[in-house]
């Protein structure tokens, strides 16, 4: 059994991370923590949880975390983790971070868009990205995962085959992206708000949204083999309607003729040991992903412009879900354990 | 033409009064305030009204309410209005007060319901509550209108032909009513928070909403002329996963045994001269009265129960629309002059 | 192992069956059956089973299924499964049926409210009601299991306690239900058209629905050793917005005065033995029992009437999930075995 | 007043054309027609008419629609519209039709896409593309207008600034467009079904959508005084779950560096004669312009490329509105006239 703390657990993250700690064979959630300082019960902070938990929210205390947990989900928003990391590394806790503030490799990035500067470069410098289906060897050592965003993880896994393999211009990529609600987190604002998003729909910080840096990166990482030349996309992030669920329909330039069965053979090929991704004839809906751990993707040609369309659970494979391999892979359990599949 | 000044111009409410005076043909609106110190253009608070006005939100001014309208529509918090009320008829303002403020004519159960002691008992003397199916000959003179309540108006049109013809026992009635998101009002909160709400149906404040004694009261003045037995229901909101529209079921014992075609013939004659009123023989779907200041309504028996379904849209009928009736109405203007139908 | 088949395996319950038999660690999916005649495979039927299951569909052949199974679910419309259960039991075949063809026990009542003759006397005499929590040790030697209704596991698992003790006035039940719209199956009809019933609440079969003279029969027989008087319901459905849920909102007149904590007491006494039942000091929202098998109940007095409020999942709780419940009871395995929780 | 009949008059789009006829100052609903053999009233049909109109639907009969109007608007699936136009237009009736028939220059394209030969060449020549900003000069005399579709009206009025001007490369257009499902029309079926497409979000038709060519020839047209190059777009549309709306993002390629604020002034002085075209500072929401006749488009400069938001509400601007647009303008009436806006 491994004793697993989640560090911040009032978001909806945390939930998901929470459910699947709990069902999982080989891990044992000894401690949550939350800012509240009346120490909620979990299950009144999340009322699905009645009935499967006793635990109460802690305010959070590194020496605490140490004492009773391996390893830490760190559930905070950017920069709080910045101050955690450390702390807990420092104490021999391993850490899955679900904040940016370990993705980006460059320090300067991170400050353009995030306006902070990046005070743990040590981290940095240790720290996986965690997405085990490019990534898988680095990550069983690893003791800092950087856990991927959710935008990132559809378009990264989306465009990798085509990036790795050299098969399209990298300057001509389009993310068009489109998430369910709970991507904005659980504090209320006026555009989460329900009379404001219900019935609407709307392109936000388009040009401007932080994954931007995250995809070129990563992408441009994938791609070094075959080309030195990095990976620029233009990225529009969308609010659908909806609770949960990210589709993103990409456009790109390919650099030769290609066929649509071609590339779907690439696709299956690149992915063919990866558990949780579906190479599917059909057109993904994020409905048929939803609260589980699958990346579903397809692959058409539009007037000889290659179209890949993908989705996933923004919650799941996009956040908790990915988390949870990534602890799999951490402590050479098979990928899945304990995942909705 | 009447100028007319909205206070507290940010709510749903304020925008669709804001909507109906645009366009009504003898009503001008010349002020809008707000609490935000910008002044932001009301176009910027509310971009649907983009390209139909140019007028910005000033902070609230007696003085200048009474400079600019003749009538003032009030879109405050409960309490605000008590504080507004006074200050503006002083200055010769003819008020339509949309907060709970001047509904209880008992200053007692103001009181016991909103934990306030009422500072305005003339103001309270004199207020006319205004909902025009029943009390259509008290509103052209009256200076002071309560507007009702979304759920209120709701419940009494349904009820009110029934316990003014003495029908039911008035200590059986049941009022199970569902309400969308918009009715929560606009200020962002956890349980309106889109990812709580949405696929999701709770009910919430049971026993304890205010709506409760005002149903109460009005209901009882509607029946006093038959029996002076006070009216008390069981009042039940719930909150659906959509903007707007409210649909109250409603549950009630008859005095002696009643057919559906007489219970329907009842409802036709008592609302035979009313112009928002629809006796429906199918059953009532929010989606039908939405966007409109129709109120729907039908009776059916069920195992000698009398089942009353009706529906209207809250921000519409149970709230603007019904305030700009009330507002036709003290101008001797056709009574839906400028209302969606 | 246990081989188990569905029969009528496109609609919404088959599929949550589907999910739950294929991550169950003792049944094996061997057979799917549709009368699609081109035998679709069961994950072009439901995309979300991709990679899950590599089944066909085949024409419903009651040989056949003998032959692949110990068990059959049926998720057949009513009617239907009159004809299949006698062939499948002949050939030795365990059924549990989802349909409503073996819940009434009086052949009569199911052609007043069917319109059918009941064609299988002999399978209703032996049939067991499927409710576990109620009917636990009925079910581990039933060879025909009428798995309950959504509806009707919702109102009775709200009201046996008080029924059970005698608390109430059978006469005085009121049961205001509201369901997600996949209550109403997957074949496409104008009233589950997405722009007819988003964004609209509407009550239907007001009077008439058919799983009224259920909950009278399993309360009756619930209350059966207290008083020998019937229990007649009048039950109100109605489409809500949503994907899935069930709230009831249950009035009823108690017998003698009774406090909420008396009440909360009961009922958690009542359902100690249950594993999926949660007793909340909250209200209930369906989101909390979404995607899940539990069944949340509490209990409010408003004005000296007894309120009682329940969710459940339709599909799940209300349907695949108790039937797995069932089909575990009648394996002698842990009742929630596979069951998501 | 004019006279005019509604022919084919049980879809969404008829319903918001009667609602526009029913407030017209200038005109008169005098007949509706449906396939239904029962002559079901209009009310009863769309509930929400109740109280505004007592017409039956007739079955289509052109002699009647002769005898009763002056103007037809065809509310028919494409091919049923070939049909009628030429009786109708024999018979002297004016025809706005809101099918596909008439929209395409070029019979080939035209069979190309929707499989069917074109039977009225002669009305083909004949019809006016009735999209008012681009054509305003040509829709007065026009005796058939061939009425925009939804998806195209949203592309088209979102990049004829740019195409006009020669601002971009014509061969770089992707237009990612995402649409509320009464888009889809009233027929029930299976992607339409709630439980299917609420909580979901997918593409279809990628590659091969109707509306493509049409999108390619009136841009094309709109651009022939600056470049005999034809326009040949990459038009991807969604589902969304909403009942409606429409928002496009699209992106171009700029064929010279251009700054957002000379775009944003482009566009503005493009449309600056144009009722019923807001250019808005921030990105537009559906909601903004739900249930109104508003086009809402802003502009800006992602990385080199230009991307353009657009949004309207299908059913009204994208159908209904812009056919009483055209009607206004038939009639030399105020081109708002009895429009929402």
């Amino acid at each position: 059994m491994i004793d697993v703390a989640i560090v911040g657990a009032t978001g909806y993250t945390a939930l998901e991370l929470a459910r699947m700690i709990l069902n999982h064979p080989q891990a044992r959630l000894t401690l949550a923590t939350s800012r509240q300082e009346d120490r909620p019960r979990l299950d009144t902070v999340h009322p699905s949880l009645a009935r499967r938990t006793t635990l109460s929210c802690e305010p959070y205390d590194p020496d605490r975390v140490a004492e009773l947990a391996q390893v830490a989900f760190l559930g905070l928003p950017h920069t709080a983790s910045l101050e955690a990391v450390p702390d807990l590394r420092r104490r021999g806790v391993r850490v899955i971070d679900l904040s940016a503030d370990y993705r980006l490799k460059c320090a300067e990035t991170y400050h353009d868009w995030y306006g902070h500067v990046h005070t743990d470069p040590a981290g940095l410098a240790e720290a996986v990205y965690g997405l085990p289906e490019l990534f898988r060897e680095r990550i069983p050592t690893a003791n800092l995962i950087a856990n991927p965003g959710c935008y990132t993880s559809t378009a990264i896994l989306a465009l990798a085959p085509l990036v790795a393999e050299d098969k399209i211009d990298r300057r001509s990529i389009i993310i068009d992206a489109k998430s369910g609600v709970s991507g904005a987190g659980r504090t209320p604002k006026l555009t989460t708000h329900f009379p404001e998003c219900n019935e609407s729909l709307a392109a936000y910080n388009v040009g401007r949204h932080r994954h931007t840096p995250e995809i070129d990166q990563i992408l441009s990482e994938v791609g070094c083999s075959r080309r030195n030349e990095p990976v620029e996309v233009i990225f529009t992030p969308h609010l659908v309607p909806m609770d949960r669920g990210i589709l993103a329909t990409i456009y790109a330039q390919p650099l030769a003729s290609e066929s649509e069965a071609d590339l779907m053979d690439l696709y299956r090929s690149f992915y063919r040991h990866c558990p949780c991704v579906r190479v599917t004839s059909g057109l993904p809906a994020t409905k048929d992903s939803a609260h589980t751990n699958w990346f579903d993707v397809t692959v058409r040609i539009v007037r000889g412009r290659i179209v890949v369309l993908a989705a996933l659970d923004n919650l799941i494979k996009g956040a908790a879900g990915v988390a949870i391999q990534n602890f799999n892979l951490m402590h050479h359990l098979p990928e899945t354990t304990g995942i909705p599949l």
